[in-house]
């Protein structure tokens, strides 16, 4: 089986981005009600938007299950106040359910969490509960970030995201690291944003006692963990210089997906960083979606570069492809049991 | 020959923190004047500082020039105003000097700039060239982010930058991007700002037309060029979906340094970037100071692991180690020649 942990809903149908712009105009029109979410598409909408892209892809390229999310760019949590974060992303939590709804087998739902500037992450507790125990859910997307660009927020291992976290070990789910857009000229989203976001995570993680406070909260962080892997030696050498524990013991919460696009980086990736800890992911229509003249592939198909790392242990190899993702996500396996006996039924 | 184009003088005699300490006390008092500097340091000190520890680790590595400045980590342009950083810039330069005047065929500067926030690059013209043209500075570093950890001030590619490139250009001194500390809780300063600047100022590189505005000028971008290496693949992917001229031209002006602590970090990056541009670096007594358990070697020993790499062939060898810094920093060989001849004199 094979599980690509992370994948977001880029191709959703016309009227969810529709809906964000009533409710942002809304935020301009003094003593104008908050917009609640009000989008309608109907499921051959969602269908069409998925079978025309991410199945058709998943299908060509032999990957089975999509561990899937609302797009991490639009989410934006610097727009507006809380409720505005809170009903975009339950407009936007909501259309994940139904695609999965749709496609239970080729999708299973995480969700993205109203933060807002200013507000402790506690507030995120009640949409991570309705999307894990009423729609499913089995994880969700962190963002270090939610001033988008300009990092005025307290660090992941600060006090006020700790009742989120304990809500999500009791939950038993893994949060992704994932920033959103960029308001800051000098970061480009997906070519400097997102993989500086990937890199300051793992280093707040390596500085505190995160995971002392919480032995069994997991995180992944994706992009290939940003800078983290090709500077491997300069972490070990850091968690060594700081008196801190090694480095490897961030490893039983830390875990890394393979969104690295080019064959060398997959494979310095699996160097480096110990089998268990490696989740396949690609991405696909998301940051990189051209096809590499060079080889005629997609550059995020990254498949393809794990294939290619000849000594990767075949146990190794099952365990990034889908062990390592149904161990992190600790309601991974029940949903695919459902699923598969729901379809062996009919 | 062996030329090391990364080394700060962080070990520099007490009395330059201490002048710093009175600078920014200074600022605390109503009225008071700026203090100018007002160092005062022996030959003396500055061998015994020198020969105790990067001299003595130079000789022992088989390094025989270093690329000397003063320390990134203590530029801290934020620092009170454009005064300030002018005086602070002024006295870490003289001292670099001074270090390169005792010992020149073992150091050759770059120079600090009297960055600050709010003020244009302008500003760093004059101490620019009092450092290339009487002081026998070779090369700047260029901080991209003078807010130290919030990144309010423009891009590397605005064009308030253009007159200090204007004049790195006709002075034929190319600029390291080297950020300085972080004031942001978010950013452990060695293990997220610096990398994460690194990753950045590519990216805005990539983006923009400064080359073709400044086809000679150029850039290293340490720490093995922060997150880009290790994602080649997703920069050649967004160079060709942002329909940016392919990636590769940015090799034109845009050079890497070796300062990756793990020996598969400097292979990838050997094996994803030509030969020509990348130069021999390894922030000795820097960010990474101590000796890996793993191999008995101090991690930043950088040499090591490009000895390592068996299929680095000889020529490429040659250029990492000393060609492509003679070639990239304009004024270096005139630097060695002269000091080879006054040493053949005596």
């Amino acid at each position: 089986m094979i599980i690509d942990c992370h994948g977001h809903y880029t191709t959703a149908p016309k009227a969810l981005a529709d809906y964000r712009k009533r409710q942002t105009a809304q935020l301009d029109v003094p003593g104008a009600p908050p917009l609640a979410p009000d989008v309608r598409i109907s499921d051959d909408e969602i269908r069409e938007s998925l079978e025309t892209n991410q199945l058709k892809m998943q299908a060509s390229r032999g990957v089975d299950l999509t561990i899937f999310s609302p797009t991490a760019g639009s989410m934006a949590h610097h727009v507006g106040n809380e409720t505005t974060s809170r009903h975009w992303t339950q407009a936007c939590n909501d259309l994940i359910h139904r695609a999965v709804a749709l496609y239970p087998r080729q999708f299973v739902g995480v969700c993205q969490l109203p933060q807002s500037p200013g507000v402790g992450p506690a507030n995120c507790i009640p949409e991570l509960v309705r999307c894990v125990e009423e729609l499913g859910f089995i994880g969700c997307n962190l963002n270090p970030d939610p001033s988008d660009g300009y990092w005025t927020q307290p660090p992941m291992t600060n006090r006020s995201w700790y009742p989120l976290y304990e809500k999500m070990v009791e939950l038993d789910v893994p949060g992704m690291v994932h920033v959103s857009c960029s308001c800051n000229p000098n970061f480009h989203h997906t070519g400097a944003h997102y993989l500086n976001g990937d890199t300051t995570a793992f280093m707040q993680f390596l500085q505190s006692d995160l995971f002392q406070d919480f032995p069994t909260l997991k995180f992944i962080i994706p992009h290939g963990g940003g800078a983290v892997p090709y500077h491997w030696g300069r972490y070990r050498g850091l968690a060594q210089q700081l008196k801190r524990p090694p480095m490897e013991e961030l490893l039983n919460n830390v875990f890394f997906d393979t969104c690295v696009y080019h064959r060398p980086g997959v494979e310095l990736l699996l160097e480096v960083v110990q089998a268990d800890n490696v989740l396949f992911a690609s991405e696909i229509i998301g940051a990189v979606r051209g096809i590499d003249p060079r080889t005629g592939y997609h550059y995020d198909d990254t498949k393809r570069y794990i294939d290619a790392v000849e000594w990767l242990e075949p146990g190794h190899r099952e365990k990034v492809f889908s062990g390592n993702a149904r161990r992190v996500y600790g309601r991974l396996n029940a949903h695919l049991e459902k699923h598969a006996a729901a379809a062996a039924a009919r």
